[in-house]
């Protein structure tokens, strides 16, 4: 491995699993299970275990998405990954796209998007949301990703490039959807998620009135599905609601 | 634009929206509403507008993958794009991933799998949807994709690369799911997709017997929201079990 | 049986079940399978067959609720059975209670309501829908509902009984809800069924401004399973949304 | 009011608040907010207080069937009201219908079937739950139960009475179902319930196998509305799955 690569230690401690974010450095790395010399991890592949001075093992892992979803620092309840699922397949973004976020969070929206597109430039008016996401999206290791300090509405001006998709995650997104259509490539899509009805209300009337086409919202409910050895159910837990999705086309 | 880029064309006809997927050539192209000589299209660019030689006008856009998911020929029902979305971000696919992908079927998860990731390889062994996953393929152009014709488990010998993600959608997932683990990169992910209970519950079963961790299955029930003068509500139509999903990791 | 009994006469005809809805009399009752003479049933009890005058030949059965739904008339879409059992058990309506039901439409509710309830109050204002349930009323063998023509708001001060439960299924329920809080009984129940949030947010706030408690709002989604040779799973179609259901107590 | 009836007791205790289920008698009822002569309830009505010796004021309500279900005794968990609705409706349980409960377990279901319709038979083999549902049953106050300790398959040739609806929730609900096709009158209904698809498989094996017709199977996923000043969403928790209800007619 080489310096800056970021991996998921993971290990075992009474019966239950553990999980550690580190990058390969010349630096230690302390855990309460032992300090780890990072530089050791330079003659070591993915699979492969390290061991603290307590002697305890770690198993080497390569670090991905869903890893970050589980580690990153939190200002709020992040989007899930089935509705940035959804958002990235009824929208299409793909490694080519350029994609513009509203309301980074706390950035694991713009990390997914970052991990798929070729760049994404994301905006987060709240200083301490903004703070954190940058924070995350540094340690969790996306180079491509543009996080800007500052209200997207009045920051229009200055933004003279178009985007293949625009996404949404902020209270306002239906005062935002007018701005959007100029700032995106003839058939490029915008995606708005809110939580509420109401919300999602003004986001539909905004995108009727400013000349988006194929406008349709859509709700995932997930469920868990849980095999045990009484039988096989829907799990009675963890089901719920997050978010209403509304995608738009130009 | 350029030779070979494909685009779509969408027009209006007695009030009804029409598209058509077409490549930019030296040939004509052929439809109901007249001939287009498609290298007129090497002055334009998305967003532009084109004549048939009846003076119909088309609206030039760039293709993207929800087109490539309602223009592909079909061989049976493929994978909606709300669970191809949730095996992305659940396995947290990404542009430096190489994914394995059994069951090719129509080509639609491969297909979107490959506009994320760096390169697919896909099996499929029957003949005649290997036929039309390869001219969808072809036509669509994804440039990243390796279709092979072949059984994958009497193949499986002849595989010596290892892959970050490997997919299912085949009868006989639980029969394949032990011949995937050691395929996989240390922390890569296993996603199984079934309609079925009994065949989720081989997949399982499998997945536990060959020491994957993380198993976990998730269904997704999508709901179209209808916003009318009347009022809002969940649409009481188009909903609908797909299929199953089942993750796991090494 | 006897004469003014209601059967169903349930046969076969090219390979499709077909049902009739009759009543024991001495009239005959003319199908396109042949004409019955009703009073032959008076010898006859649920589970025998009488045959037409073309020898075809009909298995008797005793009508049933699910029956009514099925036979009743229709001026539009009524409320579904799941949902109506939701009312039934989460006011806990049974055989000793009043329940005064506001917006009759085909009279399929009230005619579930008069099934379980000692006696059922149903007002409609319509004059076509009036006519229609009426008929459903009448020929379907409901004889404890009284369907009265007209506003409930104007016809309020005439009403001078108290209620155990009050059904509303009518586009303004938000505007009557208060009108009901004094024709309950103490620890009565107010059931309001709407198929749109719009309408409500509206009972839901007319609720909290009239005192009563214990306020929830449910939906039920209900999924058919479908059991085949290829196997077991939620089936695709006929999933989907009817309405909301909020319940409060007095 | 008169001695025997049951009422609850409402009351507020530091912002919360708290219900308990008293009989009118000569006894003195004590509560944690002090001791109530229960005969001062013959001069009261519902909707009346009565007051503690130490001067804690209760108001007294009818008790309607949620009531029961909420403060019933449990061995486990029991049928939730929305499943018992739908096999009400769905199977049309009304006031003329004589029904036969297999496992009766806390008698939740059999207490609502009571207060629906005219005569419930319910068999329970296990000891312990025979006698807490015996106590629920008695203490509840539902006089048209009769409860029954035994096992239902081999007690079935001492059943000489036909039922119009038999309800199953059982284990063993697969092996019995074979049995009750010659309990029911003719164009009665059999509603199993099982929170299993393995459970489920075995209930529609058995049903087809036993010229039951009309054989459906339904799941209800019921999800709470939340509405609060930020906005209307579904709520985030509390939904779930409970049980899979299959119902089949002779």
């Amino acid at each position: 491995m080489e310096i800056g690569e970021i991996v998921l230690l993971k290990t075992e401690y009474m019966g239950k699993s553990r999980e550690y974010v580190a990058t390969v450095s010349y630096d230690s790395f302390h855990t309460d299970l032992g300090i780890i010399d990072m530089d050791i991890l330079l003659d070591k592949e993915p699979g492969d275990t390290v061991t603290s001075h307590l002697n305890h093992e770690f198993h080497i892992r390569k670090l991905r998405t869903p890893d970050i979803f589980n580690h990153a620092k939190r200002t709020g309840a992040p989007m899930m990954p089935r509705d940035i699922g959804i958002i990235i397949t009824n929208t299409g973004i793909n490694k080519n796209d350029v994609v513009l976020d509203v309301g980074t969070g706390t950035g694991i929206l713009a990390m997914y998007l970052g991990s798929v597109a070729k760049r994404v430039v994301t905006y987060e008016s709240n200083e301490e949301f903004f703070k954190v996401s940058r924070k995350n999206i540094n340690s969790l290791g996306s180079d491509n990703i543009e996080l800007r300090h500052g209200n997207f509405v009045d920051e229009i001006e200055h933004i003279n490039e178009q985007f293949d998709v625009i996404t949404l995650d902020t209270v306002d997104a239906g005062k935002i959807v007018p701005y959007t259509v100029n700032l995106l490539r003839p058939g490029g899509y915008l995606a708005a998620y809110s939580p509420f009805f109401e919300q999602t209300k003004q986001i539909r009337e905004a995108a009727d009135n400013t000349n988006f086409i194929e406008v349709s919202t859509v709700e995932c409910i997930e469920r868990n599905i849980s095999f045990t050895e009484r039988g096989t159910r829907p799990a009675s837990s963890r089901v719920g609601h997050t978010g209403f999705i509304t995608i738009a086309r130009t």
